[in-house]
């Protein structure tokens, strides 16, 4: 499949981020990182793993976006709708772009400040110390973005919603296979490595996040790598994927119980279904996402304590809006999300179930296959 | 294989810091990157993937690591050596860990400024409003960690060794089955799907990273994502990996010609182990970043256009010094790098090798199978 969108979706977005840059008085934003560079411009690589190298986009307050790149990275930007690009040998810690990125902003802002991403979720991917010496040398005042790219982002186009779908949709049919590599006997190690396996087999480009936890009646916690410890008789297993596609996740898991199904792990099962149901049920148009959060809530128990029970999805694992008690937002048109209800199954334990949506003017349409109530037995 | 170290190994990254810290009269280094808190508390989770919850460690000028950090990562912490772990119900971006950071920093920062990672392939993760929030709350001196960290990091201990050593090995098996995947007619993404696998089968906990080209005479670049064109005869197929075992990469790769061996491909190939060859016979303790640089450019040319030719490598695909000219770090015993020369084989076309060392006190050790000079045909 080819990467990207056609080039009115970029500039689709580079409209909305330059009339919300003029009535917040932006001259231009600085992006640093991975998704927010590609949102503007469909530079797609893994290239970012290495931390050796800035990157940067000014988005002006009229005009296109300017890449100032290292001169490794021209050749694939310049496959994108991006026509002026402006490279430095790099990394040259003397002057990483530091003087290049000045002089360009010093161009691009007649008017207005820069606005840089400062809000949750975000982060500057560039040393701190070339940061100042950019705030110096441009002479130009520095403020956050108010939240434009990050607010833009949260409500996806139907070309990226389609993209999350295809990539759920290969996610769906490797958990399906789940049974071809799990069972009595295998180390938890072993099937998070073939489970890997099935995602690139159904289609996956790469998988940049897989947890999961195994054991009698729940797991200890969602976060932990994989230990070599064998499945045994009545273990729980989860396997929870963020797998890409196009450069768009999928982020959903599933319960499976090793050759027996225990009645602690039937019931949360179920329960957990029952919440992400009545999650579904209230994920409507208007609604906040604090009443999703108290809907499932209500049913998996917690309170508070709950803590997060889903979250926006697109390209990034999680990004957006918090399915928490205290995240207010209102649900859009175009928003992905997931539902993630989690349920104490004793002392330390845990199960947990999830599933990825897209709220539509007339209801939340489902991107993964919903799960039944009753956990499959492998 | 149990991921991690003996406590002894992380107490004496503890040490070396301390001391480098007393000189620099540093009172806390503050610490958000996954490898930088790794690096001294051994917490290994792929949960970084998400952006959504900040990360913080406290190293004190006396004492153990303090870590501040989302109560969902409790449990998993708990396994550290780390026992002073303070949690907060993360995101909450009203506060998000803002004034639990604050308030740790003061109590373990008696005299000193605190130190933050600042330099060259440093970046804040965490929002830069939380930043000044945290500066104003915890009303200390804040300045970069005069590169401690860096610094630590780039000179890897046996145990360290063992395990890139052992990431290296499980690519050269993979390697050494691209014949089984990759021929004549099948598509460049479908083997870089069918190459995970490999690497997957061979042992590697995950893949965060991979790259490569394919084309006549050469490919355009090394850093795009593949295509669905099918491999052709006399193409040269790159293909070049960062697989990850217990946290710790390898990033070499290899090149196969396709049905056929062109004397472009031919000639070139011999060039890059030529090269890797004329970087191993300086690469002694002592030597600079530099001379590595000048020994690989002297023969695929390119003079200082040639970029860098090589890079250290250990916690992230890449990291410490660069083989470049402007690169002049001394060689010591216990760093870890690649050797990778590239040569222009065409106009816009390429060719690169690459190669993992240590350097030891009688010279370098190669970690990955060196490749001979004759371009393999698949």
């Amino acid at each position: 499949m080819g990467a990207g969108f056609p080039d009115s979706e970029y500039k689709g977005r580079l409209k909305a981020a330059q009339t919300r840059m003029a009535d917040a008085g932006l001259g231009a934003i600085l992006l640093t990182t991975e998704p927010d560079i590609r949102y503007f411009t469909g530079f797609l690589t893994r290239f970012w793993e290495s931390p050796s190298r800035p990157w940067f986009l000014v988005v002006p307050a009229n005009g296109d976006p300017v890449a100032v790149i290292p001169s490794i990275g021209a050749a694939l930007m310049s496959k994108t709708w991006i026509s002026d690009i402006r490279t430095w040998s790099a990394p040259e810690p003397a002057d990483d772009g530091v003087t290049l990125l000045a002089t360009t902003l010093r161009e691009l802002v007649t008017d207005g400040k820069v606005g840089v991403p400062s809000g949750p979720e975000s982060h500057l991917r560039m040393p701190l110390t070339d940061f100042e010496r950019v705030k110096s040398a441009a002479g130009l005042t520095f403020t956050d973005d108010r939240g434009i790219v990050a607010t833009l982002r949260m409500v996806k186009s139907p070309a990226e919603i389609d993209k999350i779908a295809a990539i759920c949709a290969v996610a769906g049919r490797a958990f399906a296979r789940v049974g071809e590599i799990a069972r009595e006997g295998v180390p938890l190690s072993t099937v998070f490595r073939d489970f890997q396996r099935l995602l690139l087999d159904e289609g996956a480009d790469w998988v940049p996040y897989l947890a999961g936890g195994a054991g009698q009646g729940g797991y200890g916690d969602v976060i932990s790598p994989a230990s070599d410890t064998a499945l045994a008789p009545g273990d729980v297993l989860m396997l929870d994927t963020g797998a890409v596609l196009d450069g768009y996740f999928c982020d959903f898991d599933r319960n499976f119980a090793v050759t027996r199904a225990s009645q602690t792990a039937r019931d949360a099962h179920a329960r957990l279904i029952e919440a992400t149901q009545a999650g579904l049920d209230v994920a409507r148009v208007g609604a906040r996402a604090s009443d999703l959060w108290r809907a499932m809530a209500d049913i998996v128990g917690g309170g508070e304590s709950a803590g997060r029970l889903g979250h926006g999805l697109g390209m990034q694992l999680t990004e957006g809006l918090s399915l928490t008690a205290r995240d207010h937002t209102i649900l859009h048109e175009g928003m992905v999300i997931t539902l993630e209800p989690g349920i104490e199954t004793g002392k330390g334990k845990l199960m947990v179930h999830e599933e990825n949506i897209v709220i539509r003017a007339d209801g939340p349409r489902l991107l993964s296959p919903l799960a039944g109530p009753d956990i499959p037995v492998i």
